[in-house]
């Protein structure tokens, strides 16, 4: 952190800044610009935490050289992780994709998405037992009798569930039927029920928020982290902007930025982003072309049908013809990809 | 609802639309342009709750025409609510002040905070005890020893107690200490956190998230409401966008937006907005001027040893600065506000 | 269009809008919803242009149902435009990559720049000879000076050459020098630029602007074609929003929105957007599996040279190393790229 | 400024780095941290400009410690400016408001404009009469003829006239007729155009862009002002969100923060910001509070008859009942208003 004092100051303040860190066990650095004195300060800045140093008399402001978060990021771990669930590899050379409904609707539903999801090449069933709505009138999914679904769903496929969790009951509800939790947008700085899954020790699924900056979004997953459970692969879904042709803009610059920022494996949801399923195939080739280690995308055995979000989600056909994409293009990014089961 | 049919939609797709919503028990209303066939719908909507019109073949878009939340508009209650917090009425003619440190960090701080802004006119103490942070490694608020000395705070002053829950369990914890509770702008959207506070039929002042749009903010006032809870006060407090000079952009056209929308009361939250105790001031009289209710600012009785925001937190004297200014505007506005106590 | 009535409207207010409406020559759809009345208006919107429905008493706003653009939509041209500048079709099967540096700087820069991409396959040349700069104190472009240079390297390679003009007189003084013009991200509402191309009758790559919407974009390229130049292509270079790690965010969604829209081809500019040479490589590939046209980078023979935007140029290794991958990728996406010359 | 070296960088880089520095003529100063090497740059920054410090080998990044403008700063000119028009100083005790139809339509509409505003203590006349608009196939201004018109009511009213330009050429045209140059937000960089305006010497109103952070509004500002035209007023009228409820969202913040960061005048728009005239009256309201030393606000004798923007122009009863308020509100900020000619 560098201390950037204003120009106004007097020489007392400087010293009265340079006591304080001092008296804190910091080494510091003083800088004599043509206009400005700069204070660098060296050693463990944590021991800053309680200081307010940006109103201390003559100070200007404050410059964070580095991140604010540890186990999240390269300093920390400089290699890739790889986040293993039962035997499926996220972040490794093999992409992963996620797919099933938006919402578990019935046993049929399920069982046929995942069926269908499993032929094209899917290792993951997705698909919402605890529905986040904006309006209180809409649709809230099954609980647990969604999650039981799932299960059964796993047990006829093999694939791997995912599903949201939206409150700590949620996630005690979820423990024995799911293999991965998903923390949706509206809960990334959900702090409570980012340490509950944290402390589940099951690997979770972390989605960007919608006004979530990437520094904001790697400060959450080490919300988890910082309970002992590394097993953290992030997902963007698109940020909130002016721009009302899609629902939300997919930030496809945040997969190489985060790959450069953090170790953690990032895969991306092109459907919530889109909003329209006829967006979700180019922009799905696109997220993988960038370097995503997966996707997560909404397939709907009969979209016309859905009790959530219809407008996204793709038909069986529609998907496979997106895995087969994909396949085609895994070798030319030097990454894998088993087109069917 | 309206539906726009795509222009090279047929006949056909025309009329399985139109069958569809008669089925559903709803009015129709065809209108021929020279592009495009728009279908108006006539009745109750909510029945097309699980019918995807939007992937129907030949539907172009769905372009609603009615706002999605109820009890929180203008249709349900068209003259403005007044919510009342123990005899203090937040949405009448009187100006409303809630002011008090970011966290409670101590008995002293605390009760002098409380004595502080008691003195210069606020009606009610805020105070953090437990703090939603960006970095899990930051202070993270007293929890039940600090809503305890909220209640020390209030036997000692007469003032109303507002703090701020961020999960189900710390809504059960404060009940029987503080008499508004706050949502946080994180929690917007968290609406498990909502439903609850909704239930337990206290006061609540709802901020909006940094990217919720009114609509959206309305419809989770909504479902505070739909749990039979009308309590409910609205509070602007910044929204995310590319400007990085102050924290947040302060958005005071809320104000008059709401007013215009819903019945509900807001009042404005400058402190988290400008994130500099030197903005608060004029975007406070700001405020007051857009027409809002009251204020919830940042008070520290010594910003200097404030543990969490102390670069916002105001002093006693300015806050008292401030309040002055508040009396000397009221008039002007046809409101009251009593500086002093 | 249509209108929506006030749920307190009036019978005569409702009259009035109709018969306002009528006297224009226009048709009238009128639906009586239970809420409110909904006039729809059938026939030539343009003689609305003069009158303002939207404040006539009981009127509570105007919902648009046609977009505001017309030669740039799909209802004049449903099937894709194909730009020809000299023989080289943009929005053909064939893939465009317009290279080179962000400014023209010397002789030997620019003719070394334009071997070095035409070697790897690129179409085109660009390079500034007028650059506007945040900073007035910032290097300013050779101007006639460097639009000299291009033509010699266009001589010597057989580029085409784009260069951005920001007056009518760099409009002016470019004709004889350059094959396309580029109207940049800042420049693109300055009407009176977008008139002076149209007239020019040369071909335009236009960009998009940092907060413009697709539908006002859209429309800049309207403001073209309306003096009878349909040669455009656009360019999505990212947009501004609270993400700070890349300089704008690179909204790849705006490819296929654009297809679906318009008819006119459209490609991206990478580096602009990220801001940085690490995250050109990744996102063009992006662009090109979102389905754009081509793609526009910055290439300088020696960044460590650059008199502007250095960060964000690509060494003409790097550069090599995309038109390898775009060759490969484009048979994936039923496209062509001849990687070399 | 600050250059942060990577934590991988080894001693050459860095000593790559000192040496540049120090054979452009610039003092070092540097600083081993526990992670990172921090280097300051003492001196004259200037001589850097054509140096791209950030690609060297080992920088990870660098961070500016000054703002990049200079005659527009604070450091140039502690002190408040105050704009003489003709002997109306703006940013001086007196508030100045500035008020008149978006366009000017005829001479009836436009003398009857000038006397309503000149009744109710405006100072100033605006009518444009070159319109930006986003359509071609709208309404875009009477030129020359509007001009004459403008000057006929000057002539009447004893107004100053303010008109915005759009071209070097609308520049040149209106230089007789009128008394201050408005740059719209669309042409905020449009750099050609602010050095033409810089060169007029006349007294000119910089709109802040929709989409311009404050920083980049004042570096507009710097253009104009390198011309040795020093009569810049700002006007901050809104930028574009994610919010869609106002056309745009006014910032108000942005008044206290350019006060802090300037000695320019600001003043606010509420009429553009706010798309709709009923929430013109609390964001003009709201401006003043805000610390603003005046408003722009358009008013039209019949905004039933107005070309463009009609919903947004109040009628000239509002406007007086806001110039009353305005003079109630002065003395409580310290200010003087003179409701009434």
């Amino acid at each position: 952190m560098i201390i950037v004092m204003n120009p106004k100051s007097n020489q007392m303040q400087i010293d009265d800044v340079i006591n304080v860190l001092k008296n804190s066990g910091l080494g510091v650095h003083v800088s004599q610009g043509t206009e400005r004195t700069i204070i660098g300060i060296i050693g463990d800045k944590t021991v800053l935490r309680d200081i307010p140093l940006e109103i201390m008399p003559g100070v200007e402001k404050l410059v964070p050289i580095v991140e604010s978060f540890k186990l999240a990021g390269k300093t920390f771990r400089p290699e890739p992780s790889v986040v293993d669930v039962n035997g499926v590899k996220i972040g490794g050379k093999e992409l992963v994709i996620m797919a099933g409904p938006c919402a578990v609707e019935s046993r049929e539903q399920v069982i046929e998405a995942a069926q269908a999801v499993k032929r094209s090449g899917a290792q993951f069933l997705r698909g919402g037992a605890f529905k986040p709505r904006t309006s209180p009138y809409a649709f809230q999914g099954l609980e647990e009798e969604g999650l039981k679904l799932l299960k059964e769903a796993k047990d006829a496929t093999g694939l791997q569930i995912i599903t949201e969790v939206t409150s700590d009951k949620a996630v005690e509800t979820s423990i024995p039927y799911v293999d991965m939790f998903q923390i949706g947008a509206r809960n990334v700085q959900n702090f409570q029920l980012l340490k509950e899954v944290g402390k589940s020790m099951k690997p979770v699924l972390l989605k960007r928020g919608s006004a979530t900056t990437i520094d904001e979004w790697l400060n959450a997953a080490e919300y988890i982290m910082s309970e002992g459970n590394y097993s953290v692969v992030l997902c963007e879904r698109g940020i909130r902007t002016f721009e009302t042709a899609t629902r939300n803009t997919l930030d496809l610059s945040a997969v190489p930025v985060v790959k450069n920022m953090s170790h953690l494996p990032i895969i991306v949801d092109p459907s919530h982003a889109a909003g329209k399923s006829r967006y979700v195939i180019p922009l799905s080739r696109a997220a993988i072309a960038a370097g995503a280690d997966g996707l997560i995308v909404e397939v709907h055995p009969n979209p016309m049908c859905a009790l959530s979000d219809a407008a996204q989600q793709l038909k069986p056909s529609e998907f496979d013809s997106l895995c087969k994409d994909i396949s085609k293009l895994a070798p030319i990014l030097e990454r894998e990809f088993n087109y069917g089961c």
